[in-house]
Order: structure tokens, then C-alpha cells, then sequence
């Protein structure tokens, strides 16, 4: 099958730090483009250098507000940010209401930022993958920090969160939340916390139900991390919990003060290293499966009518579907 | 392989009826066990007969509360109703504050209730394939309605509520909530809304905002429904909106009989058949893929720990695997 595109001269204008070339990489991930493998393959040496930060949380909870916020602090310290915007709810996604919309706009002109909204839908080897990947190649880029705004319901849009090196959960005061994030599992994903529109009323007392949650949580765990882990013997992570108000701009020095902590912690522990090995075999794995998942695809684009409409049940449509696929296979690799 | 368990002889135990065999079938299927399919395939002439209703929507809004009340109007009736729980804040699936699990408690000792929580991770064909299977079992053991009990927010939850014969979103007066809905995807699932905790205040408010947003989605689509739909010159479904207070057992008859009403309305402009033949196809295409999925699995796990620390990039370790996978394919059909 010849490739779509050329996949060495666009991983170079990627590497050479084109935006447009950037758009079309990514863009080529997301539809898997013949040619979109060997294009993240040539980038994979690259990455590496950014720090990943996910960005989750319940609807309304300020998130892509935080993350404009984030942005600015960061774009003042002159790094790159590259944003991936996986929340239907979120304005970069283009759910949102005028004011938030024209704001973002703002943001999405700046040079040194790069935005890219991502679609729930189509992807074979799922969002987390996709997303996944999207961050690849703005960390191959050159994009300092790489931000994946997620909504913090359902497992796919949890996976995502978990996917970046920290991941911030944030919530708003308004009653319950703190008990609704944790059943949520919002809980079990979060390295900090970070509690919105604090100006509100009702923030120091889920300031306090987080920290009691936390601790009950903390009490139960090995204090030195889990078996085998790393930082066996290593200082704990003390989860911290920032107030922010993202539309004015306040707690964001200390919201980034905490990312940094955060990500020296996982690299004087090791973990960060062990973490990113981890997720070179995840992404292995991935990419082995999308790839059977793409030639079940094709068997089944490929089957007759006859098939499909035997009668038979699903389940025997599916296995003589396979048994053509395994036939396939073998007819393939008869010409080899 | 042979199977784990005799597929046969539980078929014939869940189509009797008998609960524990049901719930034997349902890990199987939730497990992936040698033999699931087998079972899938016995039991897949008894299915069609149950009505399959999706209820969705934001945490907080009182789904399984909803859920308990119709299935207590459905006892009355002296219908069997079968429920799966596949959401993380549901009482159904043990994430619950002490009341609401005291009040399903209740619900699952009753005879003619059958209630299954599906946990959201590791099933290699997704929750919504296990969850749609899971409710395949219960229909076939005879089962007169089943629920499917989801939160609305994330691609593979909505999914699964748009399995359903009918899906219902459920809201609650606060505010935002309309436009929330909207934006988070819920109203291309909905077939009907329902307005739960209508005692607090907002409620006729959200009703004139869904009553507003459906009008404006509506008039955008064609009146007789979209090309090639069977129901094409029939009468189109106007969504109804129903005010409930689920925990008073408040607007659950009108609710039942809405939900009545699109039943025979999906019979009666031949969208029923269509969907399930529909249904059938995606099951086979779902089973096709998930072989495929099982099979990469398998090379996955029999992968050498030289070729996972190669230090090859993850899309050369997954190409160089799958031509292991190939390569055994031949290899057992040279065999054959």
C-alpha cells in the first residue's frame, strides 16, 4: 500500500517546527492515514522533552479557562504550549458560549501556542490513543508543554487523563462535588487538585473534604508507593490542593508552581522514566492492536451481502467473517 | 481450546429462568471465558422479545432513582424487568451513599428483578459490546423489560444508551442544564426527556429551553425523517418531555406510558425491525472485531521480553509482532 503522504519530509517541517505541517501530522494520526505510523515512528526520537499535563474534571468546572490561564503563565516564561482538547464541552472544541469562544480565539493566534480539538468519534485504536499520539508529535515539535484538556466522565476520557506525566483534576465549590468526584474515580487519577472559581462559596470546605478524602485514601496505601515502585523508600507525594479564580488569573503561579514540583518529584523518584517506559510499551500495544483492528475492518468492509444477510447469528457471521480473514493470511503469504 | 463451562447446558438453565445461571452467563460474557460466544450464539433465537430502554444523564440527576421507581411500576404490571448498571455513580454498581443502596437493596431481592452492575474497564470488546450482550441474557431469560442505566457523559457510556430500543435523558432543574445536555451530546440520544427533582425550582424554565433547542434542532431536519429511513412518510415522533419526582414515585406513569408510546411508534413506522436488524449487523461487525482484538492479545502476551526492550521504536515493535501473528496463522494452517 503506498502511503497517503510522504512521511519523511513531513516528520522533518514537523521537527522543523511548522505549525501547518504540524496540523496536517496530526490530523493524519487521527484519520490513520496510510503512511500515519511510519510518520509518528520518524518523530519518535524526538519525543520526550515535554512535560505533559492533563487537565480534567466535571463540566462547567473551568477547565479550558485553567488551561488559557496556564497558557499565558507559561507563554510569559517563553515555552511553547501545544493544547489537546478532547472535552465536548470545552470552547476550544467549539461547544462553547460566545465570550469563552472569542477568548480562546485570542489564545489560538499567539505565536508559540498550538491548539488541536480532537474528536470523540472514528478513531479505530480509540481517543486515548489518537490523543495520545497528538501529543506525540507536538512533543517532537518542539512544544514545551503539552496540556490535554479531557472531560472527567468515562473511562476513554479518563485513560487520556491518566495518560500525561500530571495529571490536575479540578473541581468548583458547589455542594457534593468533592463526593461526586470521588465516585467518579476522579480521585484515583489526580496527582493535585485544583478547586475553581474560588471565589465562590464553599471552596475552604471542599478544600477540606478533598484533604480528608485524600488522607483516608493515603492512610490506606504503603507509605513509600506501591511494591516494586521506584520510589520505594523515596519521599511520598503530598497531594496539594490550589485555589484558583482561572478567568482573573489568580493562584495560576501557584497552580504552576505545584505542576513543577510535581514533575521533579517524578524525576528525583525515577518514576518518571518508569512511567515513560511504561507508556512505550502501552503505545506498542496499542499500535499492535489498531493494526488487527484494521484488518478486521477490512474484512468486514470487503463481506457479501450473502453474509451479512445469511440469517445466521452474529456470532457465526463474525466467525466465518474471521475464518476469511485467516484464509487471507494465508493466501497473502502463499505469494511471499 | 476447550471451553471453560457448558455452554449448552447453562443456555438452557438461563432460558428457564433461573437467575443464578443468568448471572453465571453475564461474567462469562463480562469475562470473555472460553465458550462465551457459544453461549451468546444458543441463547441468540430467544432474544428480540424484551424492550430495551436507556436511561442517561449528568451525575446527580437521579437515574437510578428514576430506574428503581419504573421498575417498581413494571412489578405492578407484572412484568420482569432486568437492569444493568453501567454507571460509576449509580447505587446499582456500589458507588452509592447508604440510603439509595438501602432503597435498590430492596429492589434486588424482589423475585422478577434481575440487577447486574458492568464494571467500566478491561473488556477487550468495550463496555457497551459486554453491556449489550449482558442485556442480550436477560432478554432471553425471559426478562419483559430491561434498563440500561448509564451516565450520560463520555462516548462509550452514550454508546451504550443509544443500544436501546428507546433512550430517555434525565435532568434536574439546576441551571445550565438545557445547554449542558446539548453540548455534552445528549440530546442526539434522547427520545424522550425527563425532568426529574421537577419540585425544585427551574423546572418548567428547562422545559421551555428543551421544548426550544428540540424545536430548532427539528425544524433542521426533514419532517418525514432521513433518507432511505423505513418510517419515511409516517408520522414524525414529537419528543416528549415528562416532569418526575423519581424518590415520590411522581410522573412515573406518564413517563411509562411515553415510553410506551415510542415503542409502538418505533413498531408501527417499521423503525423496530429496522433497528434491530441494524443491531444484528453491529453485533456481528463488534464480534469480528473483538476475535481480532483477542487474538493480538494473545501475541501480545507471548511477546519476548527482547523484542519489548529492543529499544525499537513502539510502532516497530508492534509491526515486527504482528508478523509474528501472521506468521502463526500460517503456521496453524499449514496444519489444517
Amino acid at each position: 500500500m503506498s502511503p497517503a503522504f510522504d512521511a519523511g519530509g513531513l516528520a522533518g517541517r514537523i521537527a522543523g517546527g511548522e505549525p501547518l505541517a504540524l496540523a496536517r501530522g496530526i490530523s493524519h494520526v487521527e484519520n490513520e492515514s496510510d503512511g500515519f505510523e511510519a510518520l509518528l515512528e520518524r518523530l519518535d526520537g524526538r519525543t520526550g522533552r515535554a512535560r505533559r499535563i492533563g487537565i480534567t474534571g466535571p463540566p462547567g468546572a473551568g477547565k479550558s479557562t485553567l488551561t488559557a490561564a496556564l497558557t499565558r503563565h507559561y507563554l510569559d516564561q517563553s515555552l511553547k504550549v501545544g493544547i489537546v482538547a478532547v472535552d465536548p464541552t470545552s470552547p476550544f472544541t467549539g461547544g462553547a458560549l460566545l465570550g469563552d469562544r472569542i477568548r480562546m480565539g485570542e489564545l489560538s493566534t499567539e505565536p508559540g501556542v498550538f491548539i488541536r480539538s480532537m474528536a470523540s468519534r472514528g478513531s479505530l485504536g480509540g481517543l486515548a490513543t489518537a490523543t495520545r499520539e497528538a501529543a506525540d508529535l507536538m512533543d517532537a515539535a518542539g512544544y514545551d508543554r503539552v496540556i490535554l484538556e479531557t472531560l472527567g466522565v468515562g473511562q476513554a476520557e479518563l485513560d487520556i487523563a491518566v495518560s500525561a506525566d500530571t495529571t490536575a483534576v479540578v473541581l468548583v465549590p458547589e455542594s457534593g462535588d468533592g463526593v461526586q468526584a470521588m465516585k467518579a474515580g476522579l480521585m484515583e487519577v489526580a496527582d493535585l487538585f485544583v478547586i475553581n472559581k474560588s471565589d465562590r462559596p464553599g471552596a475552604d470546605r471542599l478544600e477540606k473534604e478533598i484533604a480528608i478524602i485524600m488522607s483516608i485514601r493515603f492512610a490506606n496505601r504503603p507509605a513509600t508507593g506501591a511494591a516494586g515502585d521506584p520510589g520505594d523508600g523515596a519521599e511520598a507525594w503530598r497531594m496539594p490542593i490550589t485555589q484558583t479564580v482561572a478567568s482573573e488569573a489568580r493562584g495560576i503561579e501557584e497552580f504552576a508552581a505545584h505542576l513543577d514540583r510535581h514533575f521533579d518529584w517524578l524525576r528525583s523518584t525515577g518514576r518518571l522514566e518508569a512511567n515513560r517506559r511504561a507508556a512505550r510499551l502501552r503505545r506498542a500495544h496499542d499500535a499492535l492492536l489498531r493494526r488487527s483492528q484494521r484488518d478486521a475492518q477490512r474484512i468486514w468492509r470487503a463481506a457479501s451481502p450473502e453474509t451479512l444477510d445469511s440469517g445466521a447469528s452474529p456470532y457465526a457471521i463474525a466467525r466465518r467473517l474471521y475464518e476469511d480473514f485467516r484464509e487471507g493470511l494465508r493466501g497473502s503469504l502463499r505469494g511471499t
